[in-house]
């Protein structure tokens, strides 16, 4: 076990570090793991901040540092390790946590709307802000028993793992083909490096290899550049003057925000030059009236959301990844998340954005206005092109009010028919306050319930064949319930619902998330799992997951959960072990389906280096070929982020 | 006074016209007029029907037997009329009628959310559907005494007038630059008409002259073209195999929807080609359970209206023009309109579109899909680029549920900071049941009671500097209220607002918005106008009323209102007489003052060829030379609305 070291009289932070026990995994499918086990203890001033982990949460280090919820208590400590775990210290991921938690004791944190963790969660203590926490918020902290938590780490974790391949033991499935390094780019020689110090200083010029590799990692740990510069311009006029000189000697470059995408789209394929926009973290305006926040492009989300918590405003978006991911990688990959099914996608709520292409212009489209037809709206172009097209510097984005009243209901349906017509009955009753539609089937509850601990059914009669879970959100507690309960006991007389309960508190609440979030874990416990993130119109998105299982028989579990509310499905089949020959049953069998039925192949991810070559699944030729006219005309050079997006046959 | 014809024995209409007394209106710049105005007194089976019209809805024909509210009693006939109607009658007319009525008897109509006619609209009585109504709605009107009324007339009127220059009696302001016909463009010759004919069949290829007088003439007559050709396809491979050909032949062509456009974008400058969209005219699929629905361009937005509302939908946009209008026209013009403030920009609503581009390439994006990051998402290039990089031939948008309950209340505010923070307040508090947060200065509502007949202030203690009307749409009627009268008594005892009411029944809550949107109506009637439609942050934005107030001093009355919550500012000076003066004191101060504080010119308007060279105001220089490349990308022989959108000088 764990022994933690005593108390150290001046504030610092120690880590203790599991580092990845595969270290040469595979880029060509088959196998991808990382485990990465982290237990942090630290003392500030008078009091022992223990960040208390669950079993869920070894997995990725830069993800929980940043989402976990932490409980500050006067000695306690963590109380989990795995066996594996090497005391291993590492230099990098001590300065990472300094810089994550520097913060932490300097700025005041969300108000969260999420519900708290959940028994399961066993090693994390949560508590609501209290009024004291004023106090906390806002100055160094006080007294011996404070309690306070400002993320769930449960459904933070969790969230993330239903982005895709990434989090799991196993994941299996085809990755990006093999690509060659485009020849017509030039190589990094010293005088660039002195052009970019006469443009930045050399501070912000990085050629540290230790430091470099964070940047030509991605978060996981699939794709790997070996680019020998990162370039931190702190204004757009650096931006500018960066990519004119890369465009006129013809060095290729990859921008970076956070670093937390799943395709391998924020990281050099290799040896591009890396931009880092994290350097130009301002927020440059907020307007309370209308709501427009106006920032730079490196302010990381949960930033903002702290920000505009205080101001009692929300952020439209929210990820995962939030306390890593910064608000011009979301534009520049459409990042979706947890609130579009109520506040759409950036596309509607970003007002504006400043980019800078690659001859080095910087396109001033930095409206904060709600109406203006002046034109063509270029600014959508920015919006999910990967950085492909421009680098976006600053992001003007509508944010909507804070509410505060949070239901979840959980129910049970007797087939798929039932849960669409569900989803349209809610629409219409619960209309204006309804902010999460999600469902499961039976297979997704029984593999929960059977490798979970703490999962619990709530409706324990029988299994039933489809779950849902409705979240409302609005402005007033009491209205809302009632709104909520009469529209369930609507449901129920007319038959669409046959079973189902409404959360009485907090914990009820977070015990019914449990089962939906938690089937992530579950399938990870069950053993190999195969995952697809699909868009599926939603009339037929269940047929795909029923053919699927017909397809593999007995020899694979075939699951179906995902956001009802947003046509986004989460197709998985587990089996005991890899198996190629199961593989070859799904692929390319689910792609075809999927794009037999207009569906996407890519929800939310976006293409990146991993699915460059596989977009006409849900392009036409047509359109591609537009796309790759636009990056032509936009990016001669093809020096933005090459490689990606778009297939290589088309870009030279 | 008017005598109606003798009540008919068989289904018929009949139509008396009041002609445009001004038939030589000036394009360039000072006086612009219309007056339509008619009576119609139908007789069908048992029932007369009299669309009795109030004073205000004689401006123009096509809007108002589109929109107006018809009431259906026995024996109920018009019973104004001005001395100045000729005793016209007009067979084109005629058949717009019986086109425009003959669906009133055979389809069902929306059930109203707005506000029912006030006492002040004097002619036209209003209830809302009852059961009955399925009779009415799907059969012949049977039964003497049922009155129904579908929409509101003067709401509707009102609304469009707020469009811009066009509906007033004498409108001033700078219009389009002459422009020169470009030579590189062919001239028509016979071939080309049977190459059409070949493709459309003769019956879809219009060369009468008194037919294409529709289609060569804008809404507001205030732009003329003189084409030889209209064709009507009727699928996307005819308007396909049109513009390959167009553009080998380098034919200029407009594509033209429902002709409501304001800014001379959807007729021909000279002799293009009118490409129409009105008979695609199909639904293709509505997805009840995502709300998707998928048409061809040519849907009247009426019509999807209707169907959607039979459905428990509706759209997301909704406008003065939407018995004519049409979705291409709206989605290829970025339409705003009454519902953006609560359903955002078509940006955000429209999931795919069908495009054809130039050179006769179908562009197939109908994605029905919520979330999508496979590539550059090209269908925003289409929405708001009026037509002038490619033809919208079919949509995708997502529709919101159908909510029921509707509660309105007007507000006195002693400043325009209370009325700021007011829109904070109904942001957090109202949040998911806000839908329109307008606001009139002192100076409006004075307007307002000294020239509109049944114009009461219902906050009649003394004159405020400051109102806003709020309206609320939700599930639920007593909660909605309650929630509504919370936030009212909240900020009373806030100080934010001075004085309100709420409206306690539907004629008061149409009394309410009667003061708001019978502004327009009271400027016409005070005299000459300068009308100013803007964006302006809100925070500026009444700064630009004040500015030009101590510009122009005792000279004019300036007036300020609009749609708060969109940041939506309608700036109207009204002087007793034209005067260049004036008008050289206004601009280009209000463009200039506009384009400093990064408002926009245009806030939904568009360009077209009115503000084609006015671009600048509101974008950057590298903005609108990037969206220059992008035209010659998609249309590098500038076939497509020549003239419109881009300055001049820079479209060869």
């Amino acid at each position: 076990m764990f022994s933690p070291p005593p108390p150290h009289p001046e504030p610092c932070l120690q880590a203790v570090l599991a580092e990845d026990p595969i270290t040469n995994h595979s880029r060509m499918g088959s196998e991808c793991c990382r485990f990465v086990v982290m237990i942090l203890v630290a003392n500030v001033k008078r009091l022992t901040v223990g960040i208390t982990v669950s079993a869920f949460t070894f997995l990725f280090l830069p993800h929980f540092v940043c989402h976990c919820r932490i409980t500050v208590q006067k000695a306690q400590h963590a109380s989990y390790l795995p066996d594996t775990m090497p005391n291993h210290k590492s230099r990098a991921t001590f300065g990472f946590l300094l810089r994550s938690f520097n913060p932490f004791f300097h700025r005041p944190w969300n108000q969260h709307l999420l519900p708290s963790p959940t028994s399961s969660s066993r090693f994390t203590s949560a508590t609501f802000f209290d009024k004291k926490c004023s106090l906390l918020q806002h100055d160094a902290i006080r007294g011996d028993h404070q309690v306070f938590s400002f993320f769930n780490p449960f459904r933070n974790f969790l969230q993330t793992k239903q982005w895709g391949v990434g989090f799991q033991h196993k994941c299996y499935g085809s990755m990006a083909e093999l690509v060659q390094r485009n020849p017509r780019f030039s190589k990094l020689n010293d005088d660039d490096v002195r052009y970019f110090e006469g443009i930045l200083g050399t501070k912000n010029v990085v050629q540290d290899e230790d430091k470099l590799v964070a940047s030509n990692t991605d978060w996981l740990h699939k794709f790997k550049g070996s680019s020998k510069l990162l370039l931190q311009p702190r204004t757009t006029d650096q931006v500018s003057q960066i990519l004119k000189y890369c465009n006129s000697r013809n060095l290729a470059v990859v921008p970076q925000g956070g670093n937390t995408g799943l395709v391998g789209g924020s990281v050099p394929v290799f040896d591009e030059v890396i931009v880092s926009l994290s350097s130009m973290n301002k927020i440059i305006s907020f307007d309370k009236v209308s709501g427009t926040l106006v920032c730079e492009a490196g302010c990381i989300l949960e930033n903002i959301m702290s920000f505009l918590d205080n101001e009692g405003f929300i952020m439209p978006l929210d990820l995962g990844a939030k306390g890593s991911c910064q608000i011009g990688g979301n534009v520049s990959t459409n990042a979706g998340g947890l609130r579009l099914v109520r506040y759409g996608s950036l596309h509607g709520s970003v007002l504006g954005v400043e980019a800078v292409l690659a001859n080095g212009t910087a396109l001033d489209m930095l409206k904060t206005l709600r109406k203006d037809n002046t034109g063509y709206d270029l600014k959508h172009l920015f919006i999910g092109s990967e950085g492909s097209l421009g680098i976006v510097t600053k992001v003007s984005i509508l944010t909507p009010p804070k509410l505060s009243s949070v239901n979840v209901a959980f129910l049970a349906c007797k087939d798929y028919r039932s849960c669409q017509k569900l989803l349209q009955e809610a629409k219409r009753k619960l209309g204006e306050i309804l902010s999460a539609f999600e469902f499961l089937d039976g297979q997704s509850m029984n593999l929960v319930l059977n490798h979970l601990e703490g999962a619990r059914n709530p409706l324990p009669t029988s299994l039933h064949d489809f779950y849902v879970l409705i979240e409302t959100t609005g402005s007033d507690e009491s209205s809302d319930k009632q709104k909520l309960e009469a529209f369930l006991l609507g449901s129920m007389e007319n038959e669409l619902i046959s079973d189902g309960v409404l959360a009485q508190d907090i914990n009820q609440a977070s015990s019914f998330w449990l089962l939906r979030e938690g089937i992530p874990e579950a399938l990870m416990r069950a053993g190999a799992v195969y995952k697809y993130d699909l868009s599926i119109p939603l009339e037929q998105m269940y047929n795909l997951v029923e053919e699927m299982r017909s397809r593999l028989g007995n020899t694979a579990n075939v699951i179906g959960y995902g956001h009802l509310g947003d046509g986004n499905l989460h197709l998985n089949i587990s089996s005991p072990r890899y198996d190629d020959k199961i593989l070859s049953q799904i692929e390319p069998f689910v792609y075809e389906w999927t794009s037999k039925h207009r569906g996407s192949i890519s929800a939310e991810h976006g293409l990146g280096l991993m699915k460059a070559n596989k977009i006409f699944y849900s392009q036409s030729r047509e359109t591609v070929q537009l796309m790759a006219s636009i990056k032509n005309l936009l990016d001669p050079n093809n020096i933005l982020n090459p490689y990606k997006v778009l297939p290589h046959s088309l870009i030279s």
